[in-house]
């Protein structure tokens, strides 16, 4: 049993999972509303998180937990687009990258592979969802994989039917404008039983777990 | 920052947190009921456990995150009273107690330490709650240390203000009669801020935080 799964998709009320506008500046573009209430240092769970223990943190630890391998977007690597220019860019994170795993970057250009001394490496590969997702699986053996975002790229597991699990944080803010998450996925909630809980921040926590058929 | 934790505390409606009548065939006594809808599997996180991902998992993988000691009261340990028999009681957990850390087991009877290969040890005290937290917090800097019950364990640490934080679990059924949590507590919630969250499964989890002064 290796899960595809999905954490902390923060979503607009009107259904934008990003901003439009991504730059250096801008890693998600003008939407850094929608994780003003996004605690980050969670993602590893709560040991050394100096903050009160509550339902937003505990299901942000999910995050890590049996994961063995990522697979993202080109965007949240970064900002660039066409060929990869000879910047010396190794991601948004600097030194630290938080994945601690082999992330895999969806590209049609090609790049070298990149380590960091803490587990994690970027490997830049082109191939449809379930061709990436098998490359995945094959670098974490028996372990889940982690769909990192962003929406365009969640969107596109959810359209191949490869998602078996789902944490949308619907945040009561609107947006008006930027990346949808379910442009084109009409009715793709019939394949999960959702779960929603409201949580006393203001979030509703909604948790899609695929049915079992 | 090393807090004192409390995980997974289920109660019944009306305040009770454990069964009369604790033999070797009951470790919690007559309230089996209690722990209807608990999937213990979830204490080391979702990995391998092949169940929906919902909020009381979520909550329930907190349990062991940034966890260093933890203490429990004797009948946790075993049902046994008085002199210890020598009959090679381990615990009720066979080759496998899953605490991986050291245990404070607290007792007026001492017994040499206990220790298994996947890192538990157990460890026979006596002392006041200030006294064996002090214990706890030199096995494990740095670390949390978890509070592990019976009810009138967690009740002593209450009394004593040595909890920073509390998970309780509120099942939807009555017990009539039990272990009370909360006798001779009253208005202990005062020194905390809690927040409510309501589950389908029809549990209300309770995060109780020690107020910051």
């Amino acid at each position: 049993m290796s899960r595809t799964r999905v954490h902390n998709l923060f979503v607009s009320l009107d259904g934008f999972a990003a901003g439009e506008h991504v730059t250096f500046d801008q890693p998600i573009g003008d939407a850094e509303r929608l994780f003003g209430q996004f605690d980050g240092r969670g993602i590893h769970g709560i040991e050394g998180v100096d903050a009160p223990i509550t339902v937003d943190l505990a299901l942000t630890t999910l995050w890590g937990q049996g994961i063995g391998a990522e697979i993202m977007g080109r965007r949240k690597f970064g900002p660039q687009t066409g060929d990869w220019p000879d910047d010396g860019w190794q991601g948004w994170w600097e030194d630290e990258p938080p994945f601690l795993t082999p992330v895999f970057v969806l590209t049609h250009h090609p790049r070298e592979s990149i380590e960091f001394p803490n587990g994690t490496s970027f490997h830049f590969v082109e191939g449809s969802p379930a061709e990436v997702l098998q490359l995945a699986r094959d670098a974490a053996p028996g372990k889940d994989i982690r769909i990192g975002g962003g929406p365009s790229t969640v969107r596109q597991f959810l359209e191949a039917d490869l998602i078996d699990f789902l944490h949308l944080a619907v945040v009561p803010i609107t947006l008006g404008r930027g990346t949808s998450l379910f442009g084109g996925l009409e009715g793709i909630e019939d394949g999960f039983d959702i779960t929603t809980v409201s949580s006393p921040s203001g979030l509703t926590h909604q948790l899609w777990n695929r049915k079992v058929s």
